[in-house]
């Protein structure tokens, strides 16, 4: 599960009521409930760095939802050998590409907890669905609705191409103060062609070192690397670059081809 | 499990180890740890909002205490095919009113954990008897102590009737800055006769607009709606009510018929 | 599962993904994600404090890890009757004098998630072998590497003996501003002979009396008890002992012995 709903309300857990409801068998992982409000970017990001840490078949139920009760569609993607439920508003956006993909609109009540609120279908429609399809298998993807070829996509998803370089955006502050930003390593790759010695990363016009290691950098200096969800990450070692930065989701960051 | 112990002391994962070395087959749902410090009113709301989402025979292990070690009785509830254990200090008020509901005095030392702490009841008394609870099932009810025939209430549970209405109490504030009053819907329609038109809403002597989602309200203008725990619901369509009115837990709104 | 990555980022649930993949059938109990950053020391004794209330052969997967991707060495400790994976780093100190202990540098590759990146041992390293032992059983300890002598210790783990008492450490401060010391009761009791009047506890000069329970405190004054946890605690009652005295981890409490 992911959301924005914390867990300083009863939301979430009341999800997990109506799951186990249907499915009591269905093991239950919080991947984080603690998305900034309505952040779609950030959730869409974290999910698209980490599903493929979790076992084949996953039912990845997210509800960032800033649009619940109007008319975004309620969704089920299967995709990479995991499924994908929740709010088509740019959260599965980086599913768009996946091979083989399918989406389905959720439309058949059958499935769903009623009387279906118009505050959170969370509880009323994402969690019921993914619980059956826990409880019952793949054989219900049929009747949960009509099949769908698109996805709504989101801004700000992917690096944007410069013209000697990329553009990319800090899309995650973690707790250490590490600022993740959306420049997979593969794109990285390219640039650097002989070496890490023919690229130039900035943030703040300031350029910063590309390092192997949290420790190898020298103490209080702004560093780069490739961090474990195998994007570029801006840290501080053994310090909060958040602060010493005062640094916030957002904020860009460039990485140049270096002519010396 | 609902408690205000928050999650970053070690307190509720003890009182997990607790119940898996009595019951390791045990499924537990978090309801919520933050609960604010020993505020029994809102542990006592969020738990009647919610306990009907959870599947038939749930126990609910709840523990907000701030008089452990001293004379109030540790008990169990069972009411509404659920049964409900922890301190009787007001949290299970509003099982008051409940049809058939049975209580027990947990008087019986050999289902707690031993050596029986002055300071922490979660974890000797309440986490043991739930767990047995869940592993030998309802058989053991005659033997965790005598039966009672009263719950201590708590006041502000329910909404105050008025010479023209009724006054509610915001008795939480969600992650979004919602703020939630005790003023359920069905409270509300003997209020409405012949539609919303009909009853004023005030807080603060400001007229809120009562609507049926978040995304009808105007930007900026505080609103209410029936929120999601089916109780009337402050909300600023994508904003913080909390932080734009500076609201706070306690604070009164009323409900009143209204003659134009 | 203890770990300072706090619940916001995705670490803690894809540590869980990981182990999911392994052993599906394994139960994960959260211990607390929330010590602070980088603080061996804290997490070390909340663990030490509480392991004994967890059933036996329960896995204690702990990452608190400033040293990840450096020459710190990543262990399996075998002791009470449990195991204790995690970095070398202090934070398993507290085994040292454990009878019969059993310490394994674990050095197999083939119980680690691959590729093995230089910044998440706790997902490459720890959670895989953690998940392959719940697996698989005490068998494959012989396999996951060399079995060594020593344990690395942590500076502030024991209060310190004084001429005429001991002076001990404030190392964690709970959500109610109780200040959780390192004073164990065992090292109370021969300060006291004949009864507590006997000894002298003080913070910052101020002299504090010990209780038995929070309720026989006079309202807003500073006083201890044995905790839950069976250390010296200063509390004030029914209010925030970490507020209204302005405390914080690190700080000292001496406990003499009083001659009248």
């Amino acid at each position: 599960m992911m959301t924005d709903f914390g867990l300083a309300d009863p939301y979430v857990g009341v999800m997990k009521g109506v799951i186990a409801d249907i499915a009591p068998e269905c093991a239950i992982i919080d991947l984080t409930h603690e998305i900034q409000p309505q952040n779609i970017l950030q959730g869409s990001f974290l999910l698209s760095a980490t599903f493929r840490q979790f076992p084949e078949g996953t039912i990845f139920l997210c509800v960032i939802d800033p649009g619940v009760g109007t008319s975004r569609r309620p969704v089920l993607v299967s995709a990479w050998n995991a499924f994908f439920i929740g709010p088509d508003n740019g959260l599965f956006g980086f599913l768009i590409e996946a091979p083989d993909k399918q989406v389905t609109h959720l439309t058949n009540p059958a499935f769903f907890r009623h009387p279906v609120s118009h505050t959170f279908h969370g509880r009323d429609i994402f969690a019921p669905v993914a619980a059956h399809l826990a409880h019952l298998g793949p054989r219900i993807l049929p009747e949960l609705g009509e099949t769908r070829d698109t996805l709504v996509d989101i801004e700000g998803r992917l690096p944007v191409k410069t013209t000697d370089g990329i553009e990319g955006t800090v899309v995650h502050i973690d707790r250490f103060g590490n600022l993740i930003t959306n420049i997979p390593a593969s794109r990285l790759t390219p640039l650097m062609n002989a070496g890490p010695g023919k690229i130039r990363i900035t943030f703040r016009n300031r350029v910063l070192t590309l390092l192997k290691t949290f420790a190898e950098a020298p103490p209080h200096e702004p560093c780069t690397l490739i961090g474990s969800t195998s994007h570029l990450e801006i840290f501080v070692r053994n310090a909060n670059a958040k602060e010493i930065l005062k640094a916030d989701i957002g904020e860009k960051v460039y990485v140049r081809k270096y002519h010396p």
